[in-house]
């Protein structure tokens, strides 16, 4: 292995998390990505690595071939081995706390339920009405606690940039993707673009593989945010039908 | 306050988190009943506390009633400034890691899966059988991820007694809600009766009030599960035809 650690990986904003805080915290890393179209994430030699099957997953060559699953537990070791400057997570007990709270929201609340939208919006064999709105509200309302957070003018959502916003990005980011709208977030919409528009986290969102999620100025991001949207107000109407 | 922590919580999984962790530190602390029925979660002083408006939350007023939102969250609190014997998280990285990883997976997985499963089969006005089937089978295949860890004979999750036992604890035990059952996983069966067998995690899961949750030997619960299996399966069954 030439470098330290290996990401096993998807383009996804779980899979984000994990590249964005290597690039924050500038190491080397070696990238598998995980092939989800032959069930790799599945097979026996990943599930000694993560016995979930799912990913980002990364294993410490420097640690013993230490294995670490769950995007949060990522960040978390990162911060706890790589971040001896608490660049990503501070080194005040009060704002460490706020930012594993926000983890934890992120964890529990936006990822899970933003997924379920997606899931219902694009992915379900079935439209189903009350799946759809049931995880749309949800993921709505879970953008609005963002929003309130974020709304005293504060630039990052601990107050100082960190990995709650790490974990947040890429969620917050494929807002089109299951049709939502910033339109009622004004202070997310700016913090997505404040996140974005730094160096590492465009750098994280290009792993595995090139994305447009974050061009110059977004321009890309917005296009795609605008035909998204499109597209899942498309199938919600379609839905309701 | 006549002690030095507040638990805003409602007896649920999520809050039994943070009641058991609680007891098992040994920790003096006032309980304040969320009602629910009266959307107190919702009211604004609530939501100075948990912006999310959901439970549990502490605040901790012997260090200037810094409150705490997020049941993972809450307990990685309690570790860092109540276990300085680290009989909840352990002092080794490695292990600490591990305690983390599956904290992050019961936050992430169990959790969301386990609660929309619930939803679905029991509250949804809707029957959806989609709906229902997603989530049971999502949250047995979690299930047998916990099997799986458990398989080699350990007796908690990552090796010694943990965080993690503790916030997958009440998910698993109210597994027959949902109308799931444990015959596949006899491993995740002896866990659930070890770690329920602790005088703390019975203490625990009578907070904010008496549970039936647990009882000698676990009868109760035993006749509660064959009862609540027995309902899910009705519930199943029905939405089938």
């Amino acid at each position: 292995m030439a470098h330290p650690i290996t990401l096993y990986t998807v383009g996804t904003p779980n899979g984000w998390k994990a590249s964005i805080a290597l690039e924050e915290l500038g190491l080397k890393y070696n990238v598998h990505h995980i092939q989800f179209s032959k069930m790799e994430q599945k097979e026996e030699w990943f599930l000694k690595l993560n016995p979930n099957g799912r990913i980002p997953t990364i294993v410490d060559h420097s640690r013993n071939d230490f294995a670490v699953f769950e995007s949060g537990a990522i960040l978390l070791y990162l911060a706890e081995h790589y971040d001896p400057e608490h660049k990503l997570l501070s080194a005040n007990p009060d704002i460490r706390s706020q930012t594993i709270q926000w983890i934890m929201w992120q964890m529990g609340g936006l990822g899970p339920m933003m997924g379920q939208a997606n899931h219902f919006v694009r992915y379900a064999p079935e439209k189903i009405p009350y799946g759809m709105k049931r995880y749309t509200d949800e993921s709505l309302r879970l953008l609005q606690v963002l929003e309130r957070q974020l709304s005293d003018g504060r630039e990052y959502i601990v107050g100082e940039y960190s990995m709650a916003d790490i974990a947040c990005f890429g969620w917050v980011a494929c807002y089109s993707y299951p049709g939502l709208s910033l339109e009622t977030c004004p202070h997310v919409e700016k913090w997505l673009f404040r996140v974005g528009s730094r160096d590492a986290v465009r750098r994280g969102t290009n792993v595995p593989t090139p994305s447009t999620l974050i061009d110059d100025g977004f321009k890309m991001r917005e296009k795609v945010a605008e035909d998204t949207a499109k597209k899942g107000k498309e199938l919600l109407e379609q839905s309701a039908k």
